[in-house]
């Protein structure tokens, strides 16, 4: 699907201006664009290409743990919301509602899920009796409507696509070994996926999700010194199994409500995978994230034949290396578009282009030793790409974690370079709030490996046992 | 998830009520349950697998021929499902209104995607500008919501997932080949994955899908005799192309609309493959489609480390082979359940529970070949199974399509066996309204490859070229 490619190199540069420099990214490399209802995004075929392998990475990742996969409705009763009270206050300003279905006004009216806690309880409610039903572990990969006036490309559309995963137990320390297990799994993707590092923590009260107990984060640095919540692990609440009636029989007989967890990974994910690694030219992706990791381009001109049958070895070689690259591999041998163009977009789509000039193009004049060497050489320059834009992106999120004495210091670093600042909190929301008013950062964790220690709160002085990691939301 | 086991045996015999030996399997045997909202249903974690088996199975296929996944909101104005007036027509009285978001009336009313074309459409209109953006090929994977009164698990649900692909063309050659591309996947798919046998046909005007040009079907005998529409492909009005602004300069720079055409396969489908399989004891999975392919039942009691070490051994071996069954094999070495109970939960679960006793289980003593050949022996045995399956339903489809003279002879087989009946139709609406209210029976399609004949329709007796075939839908 050719475009102008004079409109191409329309890209805001990014050390100019970040936020205009993304947009311009996911739009012109056709990662996404505007949906007709306000708030909505079209996943285009490039950006779907992430999500999958977001998919396939992560799915294997839970199944492996004995998650399974299941689909529950997205139409969910307003009264089942409402059982738990702090869900419903926390998602209510954001409920897509049905009131007409089949050509009729309802009677009860119908949200359309934005998370499925409540959905999914009300169903295990009849499943489980026993505590030979436990530990349960669902997930569900689906869509869910959180009603935005805003879009901004996959960070935040009132339609977005995730993971769900839904967990009950016997007893709340296997509730929390699960929400951190989910935890790591979070901080793996983004490793091993996205190339970025993250730093895992627990979430301030005031930043729970609405009907956890304990909402663990991985948080993620982006270019512009903002910061992200990249992913979200919660130990809820035991009313959420109490107010739906979910009850067992423990080994002794006695009649128990289990200990529920749940955590997401959405397609937000994807804003900051694309935002850390690209440049004044565009966007770069890691290799492994990529769909299309290579991008063979012959020059066409005279003897067609010969190049076009010589390119199309390349790519089966390549693509037959341990078998390491089906479908990742594109030939472009369209005469449709000139050479000129193609190699600009494939600086788009594939995070290398082997530049293979030097290869005899008399047929039997290849060697079949030569060629055979493109598998493990592609392999090789993958890796070396996937690592150094992980290294890049590790110094980088070091380079911006500092520390800050008292609030002088703080204000001075927020109107600055930003990043993550770490500093006590004695843990009062006043100061919570205040902090955010007068610097825009808020409370983003307390690291998960944080000792006790003993100082004075960044803002009111107050003795404060922990130092909280804060920093500004994108 | 144990349940009572005296609960499992309750599953209706199929030869004496087909249609309760079909909610008892579907309930029993955990593949899904009813939704709190009237007409939902959820797909449990064993039901689920059997959707994930369609969606690797057929998005290799797709892959394979350049069709690309994307996903496009499942909010949809109302405004842009009423630019095509048969298709509004059609949908109208399925539709799940959006009429609050963000605790605010809309100003316009927003409906749930029953189906995507219009919204893509309206896309595609942005996007599409030459013939160099020709052909467009995508597809879609989501839940779509069509309002039902009344719930049968998998076959009528009000929320339901699927493919939905949808591709351009330049001419209506392309839309064609495209449209009938899709059926021989659905095919594929029907005969590869579900063992079942199906016949391919043109709908009838009265028939199509909202919208189309023509459609294309893949017909599917169910036990009782009658018959459902398995999958469907469609080349649709060119008036989509036209409605939503569509248009390519071709070669010659002339502007023109391009050719649609839309296909889909849903959760719909594994209604047939759980009803022809099974049998008075309940379900019978195809090898293929079973997620859970052979269950591995230690006798435990007397030297239980032994027999388990013993048993991973097995599941090890079996799993390696050819790395055919990589997490297809179950060992189910918890002492939760008891003996007896595993055996018969094994066999709704797997098509396979391997009996082994004569291996000897001391250890040192195990041959390391006679072990080996399990993964041999295993895969023959699934295959078996499969083909075995397969040309049941075959022979079952063959024995039930009858030729119909004249209108006695029909009636008198929709009276007893039903199945498919040939016979010529004149091809008006009004017979075809008739021989519906006289018999039950529609017309299911005309063959793919039928040809040009000589004969009088069934129930008017006026001159008929084609020999249609009529069944009764489930």
């Amino acid at each position: 699907m050719a475009e102008d490619y004079s409109k191409k190199r329309l890209i805001t540069k990014k050390s100019e201006n970040f936020s205009k420099w993304y947009l311009d990214v996911v739009l012109n490399a056709k990662l996404a664009d505007y949906g007709p209802v306000k708030g909505t995004m079209v996943i285009r075929p490039y950006g779907y290409a992430l999500w999958e392998a977001v998919q396939r990475y992560f799915d294997g990742l839970i199944k492996k743990e004995g998650v399974k996969n299941a689909y529950f409705p997205s139409l969910i009763p307003l009264s089942l919301l409402k059982k738990e009270k702090e869900h419903i206050e926390g998602f209510s300003p954001e409920l897509a509602i049905i009131t007409i279905g089949g050509g009729k006004k309802l009677e009860e009216e119908i949200a359309v899920r934005p998370t499925s806690e409540t959905i999914i309880y009300s169903m295990l409610s009849k499943w489980i009796s026993s505590w030979r039903d436990l530990p349960v572990k669902l997930n569900q990969w689906c869509n869910v409507i959180r009603w935005e006036r805003r879009t901004l490309p996959f960070l935040r559309t009132t339609e977005f696509l995730w993971q769900e995963g839904h967990t009950l137990h016997e007893t709340p320390e296997e509730a929390k070994e699960m929400a951190l297990q989910a935890l790591s799994w979070y901080e793996r993707l983004y490793k091993d996926l996205y190339a970025i590092p993250v730093l895992l923590g627990i979430k301030s009260q005031s930043e729970r999700f609405a009907g956890a107990d304990t909402t663990y984060t991985v948080e993620v640095l982006l270019p512009d010194g903002k910061v992200l919540q990249g992913a979200t692990s919660h130990i809820l609440l035991q009313s959420f199994a109490k107010n739906f009636g979910i009850s067992f029989q423990d080994k002794e007989g006695k009649l128990k409500h289990p200990y529920p967890t749940s955590w997401g990974l959405s397609t937000r994910s994807l804003g900051p995978a694309i935002m850390v690694h690209g440049d004044d030219n565009g966007l770069i992706l890691p290799p492994k994230l990529a769909s299309t990791k290579l991008v063979i381009i012959p020059v066409l001109g005279k003897d067609n034949a010969k190049v076009l049958d010589f390119a199309k070895k390349v790519k089966k070689v390549i693509e037959e290396f341990k078998s390491g690259f089906p479908g990742n591999v594109e030939l472009w041998d369209s005469d449709k578009d000139s050479f000129g163009w193609k190699v600009n977009e494939a600086g788009e789509k594939a995070p290398v282009t082997i530049k293979y000039r030097q290869l005899d193009l008399e047929a039997e004049r290849i060697e079949q030793g030569s060629l055979e060497k493109l598998g493990e050489f592609v392999e090789k320059m993958l890796e070396r790409e996937q690592v150094f834009l992980y290294d890049s992106a590790k110094n980088n999120l070091e380079d911006n974690i500092r520390q800050a004495a008292d609030f002088v210091e703080f204000k001075k670093i927020m109107s600055e370079k930003r990043g993550f600042i770490k500093a006590f909190w004695c843990g009062s929301e006043e100061c919570e709030k205040r902090i955010k008013e007068e610097t825009k950062a808020t409370t983003r964790f307390l690291p998960l490996d944080a000792k006790e220690e003993s100082g004075k709160c960044v803002y009111c002085g107050a003795p404060s046992k922990h130092i909280w990691c804060f920093g500004q939301a994108y």
